[in-house]
């Protein structure tokens, strides 16, 4: 399969990336000096990992859209002929040349699928999508007064890896009718989805009450964090009854638990009374863990199954926790032209048909500009 | 597409619902009584609006799985015939009878789509993820001691969406090849992953600066919230050249901004100078935000086309925001039987060559079991 992309930031790379990890050919086209994300950070040395993150595995073909020349060759790529090729993913304003109409013309079985902010076109990012998502007056400390920005850009993710999906239907529909198509989707909707198949719009729309800022307690069920001995912090999780026995037996705490159900009339192991009761719960379980270090409460929880889990900075999840290095096959390590070497996932989904395609560094900006004009005769 | 889904929580009924929103036909497949997220929170009157919300547009199969009879129907709806059926998606624990190898035996070309929270089988869940890949610690107000867990279950939301991708995947090469496999993902995989296309993995490794806690402000650019005079906060964004320019024009303080960039020597068309001069340019921007009302905010940042955004509640959200209801093709007010009516969400992705799914409720539990049975003669 091979996809020309003409892309900026996470959404659609990410979605090009997520292909090209597959085994796809994914071309990147930017303009001479590179796009608005060249130099996005975080950085190294001023070269920036986000972009070496983001387009691992691509080729990086430079051309000057800005005059008709470089308008046509790349309408000539992203139309050259090939069963999986005539694919064309873009994040960046379509119009003239690169529309879908136009494009059409040089290929009519041609799969284009475009990501907009929202759906009438007009702009929006990940940071207005989830301001207006009511994430960030629920995120943060209880009695926090105003809103909670993201770190991580959840809907660039996942509308990165929707895009994957919208790909590989358009091809499947055109596999079986010939026919192509224009395929939209915007972040914003993305993000409504989301929030829609997770309930956040029905309980807006339905209930009186609105959603509180619960902390780190996780909503309706038993999950919060804790601090061990040595300063540790973990998250301890019983989102099931069994989950919830494991904690109890763990922790010895059995009868306190009872004593805590009579009291508060309160049967644990239904995850509403978890939640009703997680003040109180945690009241009991935060003295436990707080004599205890994290290799002790590791030993505890792990003999029972406890679902539970150690926070970690970046700094030590690099350090500590194999599951981010060459250990995992997920990982290789790479080197990375300009950069370094470092953990470089492949991708994380393996198939049993298919050898697991290693991850290759992002381009240098351009490297394959010639290459990829012979090739297609631009 | 046929789609049998063993499964519970968010990722792998993401999963499936992504399939069902674009006209697949998922079977949910539940113990008697239902799994263990048939009660999950939010809830209205009682029932779960987030089982509602995950599983709309599915059918919904009871069958006992614990005994051999129930087994071996469960195992034959999977492996029935049909060239778009023998598709199996499941989160649980996978052995004996529901395993590949014994599927296999009744559908030489299945599929079968397994999610497990780590690579290797163990537990591991959207918090236990998430603490572990270093955001809790950069996540909150600057200053704030400890971990600030998420309340959007990201890590869920992506490897549902991939599981979409992976599905399409495996059916376009047993299309091409006529062979089916088994396909593995895991929760922490897909966070892993995703943390090194965003350069977190990288940077932990090569810079020897941790990542900080920078609150609200958007790390490396220029990004953050502002209060108006009436109370309401408003993300405004600065991530590219043009996108500055919007917002010194709009806010007319080009003279305020050329002086701060002389005194600090900084050049505000580079993203980077914009982050490190953050702090001072937030301390021009809220006092200019701060005299006015939302509605001259937005005035003057539309003419402007400043990428800007209002934050919400998520009743604020429902009520005030035309993207979260019926006036979005998205969504369309259903009545899901035993809660009520509320906008619910279609595909996001709107396929020209294809009508569009009308989104459909989630099912009663149980719901289509007679019909199941008779359809596939179990």
């Amino acid at each position: 399969m091979r996809i020309v992309e003409i892309s900026a930031f996470i959404a659609a790379p990410l979605g090009g990336a997520t292909l090209a990890a597959m085994g796809a050919d994914v071309i990147r086209v930017d303009p001479p000096g590179g796009g608005v994300d060249i130099g996005r950070w975080p950085l190294h040395r001023g070269r920036s990992l986000y972009w070496a993150g983001l387009n691992q595995g691509k080729r990086s073909v430079t051309i000057d859209m800005r005059q008709q020349p470089g308008q046509q060759k790349v309408a000539r790529l992203i139309t050259a002929p090939g069963e999986g090729g005539g694919i064309f993913l873009t994040n960046l304003p379509v119009s003239g040349w690169n529309s879908y109409d136009e494009l059409k013309k040089l290929r009519r079985d041609l799969i284009m699928v475009v990501i907009t902010g929202n759906r009438d076109g007009s702009a929006a990012v990940d940071y207005t999508v989830n301001a207006a998502l009511g994430f960030p007056f629920v995120t943060g400390p209880e009695g926090q007064e105003g809103v909670v920005n993201h770190v991580l850009p959840a809907w660039d993710g996942m509308t990165g890896f929707l895009v994957a999906t919208a790909i590989l239907a358009a091809e499947r529909h055109r596999r079986l009718t010939g026919e192509g198509q224009l395929v939209e989707l915007s972040l914003s909707d993305v993000g409504l989805a989301v929030a829609g198949h997770m309930g956040f719009i029905g309980e807006a729309v339905l209930e009186d009450e609105p959603r509180g800022r619960f902390g780190n307690h996780v909503y309706g069920t038993f999950g919060r964090d804790f601090v061990t001995r040595d300063d540790r912090r973990v998250v301890v999780l019983a989102l099931t009854p069994r989950q919830w026995r494991s904690l109890v037996e763990a922790t010895g705490l059995s009868g306190e638990f009872r004593n805590l159900e009579a009291r508060l009339g309160l049967y644990f192991n239904n995850e509403g009374d978890r939640w009703r009761g997680r003040q109180e719960i945690c009241d009991l379980l935060q003295p436990w863990v707080a004599v205890r270090s994290l290799a002790s409460v590791a030993a505890s929880f792990d003999a029972h199954k406890v679902l539970w889990g150690p926070y970690r900075t970046f700094k030590e999840l690099v350090a500590d926790d194999p599951r981010a290095t060459s250990a995992n096959p997920l990982f290789v390590d790479v080197d990375h032209p300009g950069l370094g070497t470092y953990p470089t996932p492949g991708s994380p989904m393996r198939f049993s048909a298919a050898e697991a395609v290693p991850p290759r560094p992002a381009p240098t900006l351009g490297e394959h500009t010639d290459e990829v004009i012979r090739e297609f005769d631009l």
